[in-house]
């Protein structure tokens, strides 16, 4: 620790995103990456034209961006914003609306919620899962913070319904409810329809699962304009041009291409029903999922065991470190071939225990 | 104000970007945008077979890009950070380095650093420039808190040597001091041969002035292993993949590309010294610059007046309507044929106001 640091932030924890190794060429079904490529006009828009332009700043207001993503939502043009990705937007998020309030969300959730906890000084509270690892609305009543729910979660994959979402929101009415639909294109019921009926919901989107476009880096988030303003407000405070040129019209494009996303969506889910289906053949306990990954248990080896054995094979899955659910792996739903690619490598994992 | 915001937030003044208008042509020479095209290497980089991979995540740990610029610098890998332009490094430093310590910066420079210090909480203080709008390193002397220095500094376009930096780190062993310079390369002396001899010395850089790479958000800093690795901190817990797949290859291929770089600064050079010589035989008052823009005060018009007339004419310039500093623009040096633009606008100016 140097002599500069804030005393605040020493010792403090960052998250640790999965392994992006480059010793080796791996099945990568460890970060929920898309296997796909993006849409045909994604390419076609980041053309030689383009990059040539890049000169120029990118539009601060994300026009271009976020009237598509108005448009395909209908929802207006002042409930949007744009993010370099949707990490970037709930950062703004824990900023604006919970800076000296207490954040609330499930105990097992996306690991990067204590951590903007602790960046902001924000005091935060772990609701426990049910034992079946699904979230009861009424653990949320009255919660007394804002509440962040991942839905469908991560990384369990199981999803609220848009009812329940509706009953956190109508029982919290002081309080906003972030609802972070990272994984919902790919079979949850989105809170977007909420959105009219209750001014405390935000919803948080990602370009990064359902649009191919992890490496692009775009989030954008739909609430009501007083609440979009407010956030803006903090991007504008802290990088007003943070989603480049490229990105504004590569994820406009990708808006457009309806076709190509859901004939991609439906891909994801035939193979994620066959794979599940396989597993549980196979005695592994699947949670049920709704997003692009299974969570899983082996029903020999242990998540670490399993998780280790595999990488040796050649294919990452992820795994956690943590109570209750250190006996699972999740695994992202990649391609058919990719899928084979973890049998074979869970074969040869299960032989080698023996 | 909605309900949900935080306390901490409420009547907040974020950053103003410049001016983007959309309804016009304009003449833009109002955000020291770099008027030539990036490298045709950047270009070739951002291939259809790169775009077709963004649905990978970026590297985390932007190694290609990292390696150029510590390469180009001749520093190590360890001492290099790369962020979504450098306002997102900014950012970084004021959390990990000015959050319960005083910030310190000139009462003219970059604006985005009081809105810094707002988002943050964190208590600064404005020197002010002397008369001539230089900074007197003496002023800097014990400051007791984090220094930020944008050298060559904004609006005014004026440097400090290298030495008077050195003199401000010597002078504050145990505060970090922040050089921003993201106009160095147009003419003012670099620190980063400072930071082997100081290890209180964090420099900030842009790609979005020399590189020509504004709209796509490329910023980098270097210190010392242990100061960048407490940048990294922050990054880690804020958004790890902040840099995405397409920055890192054409922000690389920018960096190796020296040739193009070097020519484009002379041509800017160039046209910058016929410029300011053309003001001053107009009776203009011009500030020595060592940066892509020239500070200048017209001999009738005051700072408003100019711009707005300007403006009317086609030819977007920057005024602040800021104490000292009203009675002049900021002029972005783009090509000579656009700065042949702002001299027919400005007689047009002159004549309306007749």
């Amino acid at each position: 620790m140097t002599r500069f640091l804030s005393k605040y932030h020493a010792g403090m924890a960052p998250y640790v995103p999965g392994e992006q190794p480059r010793d080796k060429k791996y099945v990568k079904l460890n970060t929920n990456e898309n296997p796909y490529s993006p849409s045909p006009s994604v390419i076609a828009a980041i053309s030689a034209a383009e990059v040539g332009r890049l000169n120029l700043y990118s539009d601060p207001d994300c026009t271009a961006l976020n009237q598509a993503i108005a448009h395909t939502h209908g929802v207006n043009f002042e409930q949007v914003i744009t993010g370099n990705g949707s990490d970037e937007l709930l950062a703004f998020a824990y900023m604006a609306f919970c800076v000296g309030k207490k954040a609330i969300f499930p105990d097992i959730s996306y690991g990067f919620y204590p951590v903007f906890a602790r960046l902001f000084g924000v005091e935060y509270q772990e609701i426990p899962l049910k034992a079946d690892f699904t979230v009861d609305p009424r653990d949320y009543y009255s919660a007394g913070g804002t509440i962040i729910i991942a839905n469908p979660n991560a990384p369990t994959g199981i999803a609220l319904t848009r009812a329940q979402i509706a009953d956190i929101a109508a029982h919290n009415p002081n309080n906003l409810v972030v609802v972070d639909e990272a994984y919902v294109d790919f079979g949850g019921e989105s809170a977007l329809p909420l959105v009219g009926e209750y001014d405390n919901i935000l919803v948080v989107r990602t370009f990064s699962k359902s649009r191919s476009l992890a490496g692009l880096r775009v989030g954008y988030a739909i609430s009501t304009p007083e609440v979009i303003a407010e956030l803006n407000m903090m991007k504008f405070s802290f990088n007003p041009y943070n989603v480049d040129r490229l990105a504004i019209v590569a994820g406009a494009a990708s808006v457009l291409d309806k076709g190509y996303f859901e004939d991609r969506l439906e891909l994801i889910k035939d193979t994620r029903k066959e794979f599940a289906k396989r597993l549980v053949e196979q005695g592994y306990e699947v949670l049920p999922t709704c997003a692009n990954f299974v969570f899983a248990k082996h029903p020999l080896l242990c998540g670490k065991t399993l998780y280790l054995a595999l990488k040796e094979n050649g294919v990452l899955v992820r795994w956690f470190n943590k109570a209750r659910i250190s006996d699972y792996v999740r695994i992202t739903i990649g391609t058919p071939e990719q899928m084979e690619q973890y049998f074979v490598a869970a074969d040869a994992a299960e032989r080698a225990a023996q």
